[in-house]
Parts: structure tokens; sequence; C-alpha cells
């Protein structure tokens, strides 16, 4: 039974977008859903949202991203992941628990094993059925956030600051994720046609909703 | 040497006064210090200390709530306490560390063991060399914090509205930790007289003071 998607990959990997994209796709076939993302969906995460990038890279230690980025994760699950489940709504969120590992674990070099913990206890347990990993290459990520900055009001954030290294620490991280859990994850080019991606996107997510009518 | 110095206790305890009366103290003795507390020393704790106490016990999860205090904790340790232990200058800190054991591990149940950890990660294991634990009855402690709510316009906030058994489990936790650790930990009874508790709390830092002088 699908319940829980979430949808992962680095910055500029297109997730909005395609978040977007799956919406109208589950709208299409009236499936009741709560998209939602992290962090900053609830009312807590909203202000902890603020105080994570309002500052620049060196505002906040290493340590204290991680723990803003848990207790987000933490009231997110009971406020809002878990009520929606239980009302049998399906629940599609850009960034959980896989985020943690991918950046605070390969890219800033923290402890894997710590994380796991610590988003176990952030999540009290609960994990995607489905997880789709947007991937795309550093450089075209790069300049799409680029693009973005310069057609919007928005100011690059401390993750899309830490440039090229950093930022393939991550990829590489979502892929290693990946490949050591194949039943839950599912790698995504995001560098092609927008159309060919959703298309992709949709026949995954498509292929698990009508296996859940077919296994009910 | 003595760096660094927490005063803990339940809500109520007295703390907050027998650190204005330690600081008279330690700048009679001209000791260069800094007085800190936690949550809500730094401009972020500032903002986490409102998010933790403006909602009502229910608004937030045990889980948030953790994490929210060790992201304070943090960044109190990199911003404040760290550089202040650089400089030569004692840190006396209203709450640290075993609040956390005593509130969410005692008080609410958490694992001890995985707060001890979490602890590590955001103290960088940095801890301190003396701890004062003001110790009292948590019927005189309610009280006086009862009348603190009567003549100042302070509301009750979420771990003193948790009542009498969850200030019991407190109090209780923090004589277990003193036990557990003698060299450490010095419990002062903090219900009778205020000049009694202040001489006691004075002798024990004279000491530790005099100790650093005499071994340099």
């Amino acid at each position: 039974m699908l319940r829980f998607v979430t949808i992962e990959g680095g910055d500029g990997s297109g997730k909005t977008r395609h978040i977007t994209l799956l919406d109208e796709y589950l709208d299409s076939r009236a499936v009741p859903k709560v998209i939602t993302r992290e962090p900053g969906h609830t009312p807590l995460g909203k202000e902890l949202r603020r105080l994570l990038f309002e500052g620049g890279p060196e505002s906040l230690s290493d340590e204290t991203e991680l723990f803003l980025i848990l207790a987000d994760r933490a009231q997110h699950v009971r406020e809002v992941i878990r009520p929606a489940m239980k009302e049998g709504r399906l629940v599609v969120s850009d960034r959980f628990a896989d985020s943690t590992l991918a950046y605070q674990g390969y890219g800033r070099g923290m402890d894997l094993e710590l994380l796991h913990r610590l988003n176990l206890v952030a999540t009290g347990g609960i994990m995607p059925e489905l997880t789709i990993i947007l991937d795309c290459p550093v450089e075209v990520a790069l300049a799409r956030a680029a693009e973005r900055l310069g057609t919007q009001a928005v100011r690059e954030d401390r993750f899309e600051a830490e440039g090229v290294e950093f930022q393939q620490r991550v990829r590489d991280g979502f892929l290693k994720l990946a490949a050591a859990e194949p039943s839950r994850y599912v790698v995504v080019r995001s560098d092609g046609p927008i159309a060919e991606t959703r298309k992709q996107v949709q026949q995954i997510v498509a292929e698990r909703l009508d296996a859940r009518t077919g296994g009910a």
C-alpha cells in the first residue's frame, strides 16, 4: 500500500517543479493526498526554516543545523505526516530523512550511523515506501539554481552557497543510498526534457498505486 | 583549573537568584567570567527559547522539544562557552547538559544512553568541572514558581505546567546524576534561608578557585 512518497535530490535538481507536476497527476486520478515539505511545513517549521536559511553559511554550527532540521522533522511527522497517513491520504514530501543522510552525512561528513539513529528518533520509525531521487549533474543543477537567483527575489541559501564539491558529495550520497536499498529508491535523471522526467515519475508512482489497488 | 561551572536544579529551585549572588561574589574576587544560560543566550537561542515556551505543553512533541534544546546547546557551546573558556574566563551557566538528562530523560522517560550521546554531539565534549545542583522539595519549588507567577508578568512555562509528579522525577533525576559522579556534582539544599545557600555555593566555588591558584 502506497501511503508515503518522498522526493529527494540536490539543490537545483527540479524537485519543486516535479512535485507540482506529480500533484496535478494525483489530482487527475483523484488520489486523496497531502503535498508537504521539509524544512518548513508546520508553523514551527516555518520559523525553523527561516532560522536555518536567514544567516550565511557560517552563522550556525553543523551540529546546530542538524538539530534544527531534526526538530522540524519531529514536529512534521507528528503534526502532518502521521495524521494524514491515518486518514488514508497519500503523503508526498519534498525532502525527508534521506536529505539528512545526504547533506549532513555525505555532504558535511557527520557520522552516518549516528544520523540514522537520530532520524529514527525524529521520524518515530515512519519511513516512505517509495523515494524518488531526482538526479542531475551538479553543474546543471547549480546553473539552474543561479538562473532562479537571477529571475526571482531569492538569495542563495546556506547549502547552495557551499559550492560544487559539497553538492557533488550530496549527489554521490543520494546515489549510494539508492544503490544500497533498491526496493525503496528509484533514481530518475532530471537533466533531460522536463516531459521525460515527468513521465518517468508518473509511471513509477502509477505502478505503486496500481499495485496497491491490485493487492487490496 | 576551574573554567566551567553549571548550576542545575528543578523549576523554582532558586537558580536565578543564586547565580546573581554568585556573579556578585565573583566580581568581588575580580574573576574574569561569563554568566550565561540555556536555553536562550545566543541570538538563535532567544528565538528557540520563545518557540519552546510560547506554546502550551501540547504544542511540541517530546522529540521536537529535545532537538530544539540540543540546537540551542550546540550553538551556545560554539558561540559563547568555548570562546570564553579560550579567553581564560570562567563560564557559569544556568542549566546545561544535565538538564536534558533530568528533564527529557528522568522527567519524560526518554532513553538516557541516547541522551548522553546527543549531549556529546551538542557539547562537542565540553563538560563543566563543577556542577552545583540546587535541591529543594518540589512543593516548596512549585510554591515559589507560583509566587513568581503572581507577582510578575510571566506565564507558567511548559515544564512548570507538567505538575508535581514530573517535577519530582526531575528532582530525583538530578540527585541520581549527582550520586553517580560525586567528583563533579555538589548538591546544595535551597529550601532554607537564602544566606545559608549562598554561603555554601560560595564556599564550594571558592575552594575550586583556590585549588586552581594553588595548583598553578
